[in-house]
């Protein structure tokens, strides 16, 4: 996966020079963590406070807050690449970890900053445009984060791989409070769409009573026309206006990449790695890999990708009429829904019966990168599921039997099937040694194979090298063992059949993104729900439980292509 | 820590017979965890749906849900017990974990068990008593629950710490089955107890304007006086009801206590253990123990343990008083939880100062129970953190500063501060190696000493012995490694402080967790943050968060009582 090679020592144990005195790394870990966790739970106090139109806490706070976060962490990432810098390379990064921020995800943060620094301009000149009456912390808000956001991408894009072995309890800290100010952001962030979406749906809605999202919280203050004293008459305004909205689901996803790839960081934190990263040695490029599908998964996937984008137009415009055209905008919407999930499905399903009869090894090595992409696929499905049992429950033992509630029904019964299935089988590809990685059926080369990740303590256990070099295949008995490291070489129709699987799977999910990150809430158009449950409580369990379901399809992109990458 | 010495096989590593062919760990558990999240979502989906009494759905459904789950777990568990005990020991589970399940754990299972037992008899009788306006499922489920209680704890007393090797994924699944019902019943008694506080609150507070807790809410419908068409009228039926009330908290407990020894067996399954659990040979009795403190420990918390009684039951008679009486039980509650978690703080800072002179080494030795201690730990505090930033920014940001403000703010100061501080302390302890285990400076004997857990695949790809035994200490360097392993001999005078911090902190800790265990909500008699966030948001902030708060004071009961041991 690596396109570098790791430049730290790569054959021979670590030397006791570098060996930091870490008496107990969860120690260090703990204070970390509990710092994240003040600093998390102050920021969540503030944002879902300010949310609420009746507490008194303003946007102003909340931005205050996020500045002065964004700036401590600038500040602590110039410390750390001066550090890093003036040291020697080995030193204070001895080895560097090949299956962290692997290029795709470097290059999706990348991406999605230069969207964030957009959204940034175009909130810059917003709150010019109406300087006069606005607060400066309005203008400082997004200035920082421009800056902030220039300084994170150059940092995590060169920085991505190391293991850091100086400093070891300021760098966990530094770490997860940078961390932490991306998940602050990402809250922010989430809750002034969720106001926002909350407001234009009520509007056309004419429900009164609601709590969530009044035209006085938190961020709705900040970025809509109804602020306490501004309007957003011109139309260079209301430009800029737009703009930042419909760029605000990048900046959503930019928090979450950084994320991820801070919290790989802070797991390498301190890590001894004995061996270069094994299997990844030649990556061939996206597009000698493309010629080895049977182009079906691509092809079918780009059609339901477009017609995806034509239901999802039809959707908006016409869910915002008058109620009969709505109902038909619906069931557009869920008959696409439905069909596109149906395939996942099944398609899913075939990759995992696939991999019953390809007998290729499963890396067993320790790895935190695919820890964490296993951890985040099954937590954020939750979100889905959530949204989809409260669905169900409505669906069954709401009394109105009628075609929507049966559309609502299907739908819901089929995300639960997707998400668990697509998870299944991403992460069954995950574990799996990519072919061509293992020479066929002889056993492994080198007798250290076993020991890509040693914690300190073990290394100076063990010896250096076993004497009786073992299998490191699944099935310790011989004759078994024999079979289950015969493996499919490259351009087998199985891994062509996988790659096609993956490939369709990373389109459908691409357009399953686009669709609720760009504003398509059938939550709340369909009345099935809302009658059940109330507006409120349904808003409430939508608009915490959506956001997951959204990340979960961004994130599964980027683990579908890295199993297309690996099939 | 463990009485029994374990029965397996306790030098030897693994022989082939006994393994498994397991091919990959991570995908049993991921298909048991999957099956656990989704039974668990419907289950919280038909819990909240339900106590929420404008949703259409019945206590009848949820009734039902548990008590087919809990007869499947029975079923289960049955299953079990049959195929372990035909199957010869060896066989089916060949090792079994000496950290899993200790003493006090099961002593605490098999008390806490015979409360619910009671709690089901005064249910039993309760509805018995009007049997003619119930449904039948009202009477089926107490009885089912003292059916699955007896079971699942002469099933957890036997089996906690078997290390099971025979149908994997059943028995995977099969655990992460029953742990859902438990954790599905602790969902359903929390959200029974929250609706009966803040019924009984609503009607003292004249707030008629909530959600959470209309009468006719689930649970309520099934244990309070304003049933559909029942009335509890009779003096017998009110001492059921009282009766039943008051030891819900056990019942809340007993299922969580069932969880978490759930949660060790199930990250048991499938493990090989090289050697036997190391240290804890020689357990001295709580007796002999208790002679090694400097008894100062033990009386202050005993005393404070009085006093907070005292204040409890004054704080219970006054508050539900006027409201001049309201506000002096409010201040005299305040004051005794400030004394007491300040002193709290301090003790558990000097504690964690102790163990910087104090140079035992750290057992680095994987333990999925500690582990779980230490997440549990980490986040059941989360929930106490999070009221209390809540209650901070109301404090801060709200206008009226009076005394009451000043108090609560000091208490949610002094909580978080407790919370990070006890939390250091205990994970530190429990990371410690006890006095007396390891001969005092003198290299280990036993040359397989790190190995206590091994996965599979390095199992194999390891020797049976290192030919060069090297240090375990945490310092690879010669010099520094010598320094760190001299021990204190037990009876120290560090050994003895350590046990009467960990006496003091457990017998408040156990105050601290009667207190809200039993019904006192000074988050709502107190204006501050009522009038600050309105009543509706308030209460979901604190009912939300408050039984991790409590499951947080009794988890580290269980913790504190086993560093007492450890010291």
């Amino acid at each position: 996966m690596s396109e570098e090679l790791p430049t730290g020592p790569t054959e021979s144990p670590p030397a006791p020079r570098a060996a930091p005195r870490e008496v107990w790394k969860k120690g260090g870990r703990l204070l970390s963590v509990l710092l994240a966790l003040n600093v998390l739970l102050l920021a969540c106090t503030l944002i879902s406070g300010g949310a609420f139109n009746k507490v008194a806490v303003y946007d102003t706070d909340v931005f205050a807050l996020l500045t002065t976060m964004m700036l401590l962490a600038v500040l602590w990432i110039l410390f750390y690449l001066l550090r890093t810098v003036r040291c020697p390379d080995t030193d204070a990064v001895p080895y560097r970890d090949g299956h962290a921020g692997p290029i795709w995800l470097r290059g999706g943060l990348v991406l999605f900053g230069i969207c964030t620094l957009i959204m940034d301009v175009f909130k810059i000149g917003y709150y010019s445009s109406s300087f006069e009456c606005q607060s400066a912390i309005k203008i400082l808000y997004p200035l920082t984060q421009a800056v902030f956001v220039i300084v994170q991408t150059y940092f995590l894009c060169i920085s991505a791989k190391d293991c850091v072995h100086t400093h070891l309890d300021l760098t966990r800290c530094g770490l997860m409070f940078t961390l932490t100010t991306n998940l602050a952001i990402w809250m922010a962030a989430v809750a002034d769409e969720s106001v926002h979406q909350a407001h234009s749906l009520s509007s056309s809605h004419g429900n009164t009573s609601l709590q969530l999202h009044a035209p006085l919280s938190t961020v709705q203050r900040a970025g809509s026309p109804v602020g306490e004293d501004c309007s957003c008459d011109t139309a260079v305004c209301q430009i800029f206006q737009q703009g930042y909205y419909y760029l605000c689901p990048f900046n959503i996803e930019y928090s979450l990449f950084a994320s991820t790839t801070l919290y790989v960081m802070w797991k390498n934190v301190g890590r001894l790695l004995a061996s270069s990263t094994r299997g990844h040695s030649h990556t061939p490029s996206l597009l000698s890999h493309f010629r080895e599908t049977f182009f079906a998964g691509p092809i079918l996937g780009l059609m339901l990708f477009v017609v995806g984008l034509a239901v999802f137009i039809i959707y908006e415009v016409q869910a915002s009429g008058e109620r009969g055209r709505t109902q038909q905008a619906l069931v557009i919407y869920y008959i696409f829904n439905i069909v596109c999930l149906g395939l996942m499905t099944l398609v899913s399903l075939s990759g995992s019966v696939i991999y019953r009869f390809d007998r290729r090894a499963m890396d067993h090595h320790k790895n935190p990168t695919r820890s964490l992409d296993m951890a985040l696929l099954v937590g954020a499905a939750l979100g889905q599921y959530a949204i989809s049992y409260y669905s169900i429950v409505a669906a069954v033992a709401g009394t109105p039997r009628e075609l929507l509630a049966g559309l609502s029904l299907a739908h819901a019964l089929l995300v639960i099937a997707q998400h668990t299935f697509q998870n299944v089988f991403i992460i069954e590809s995950l574990h799996r040694t990519p072919p061509g990685a293992e020479p066929h059926g002889t056993p492994p080369k080198e007798p250290c194979h076993g020991l890509t990740f040693a914690s300190l303590d073990t290394l100076h256990t063990l010896p250096a090298c076993p004497p009786t070099p073992r299998l490191v295949g699944p099935s310790p008995a011989g004759p078994q063992g024999a079979v289950s490291i015969t493996l499919a070489p490259r351009g087998h129709w199985r891994c062509r059949c996988l790659k096609d699987i993956s490939l369709f799977l990373l389109l459908c999910n691409i357009i399953l993104w686009i669709m609720p990150a760009f504003g398509a809430r059938p939550h709340f158009s369909n009345a099935v729900e809302v009658d059940f449950y109330g507006y409120s409580l349904w808003a409430a369990i939508v608009n915490i439980c959506l956001p997951f379901g959204v990340f979960y399809r961004m994130h599964a992109v980027s683990s579908l292509l890295e199993v297309y990458m690996l099939s």
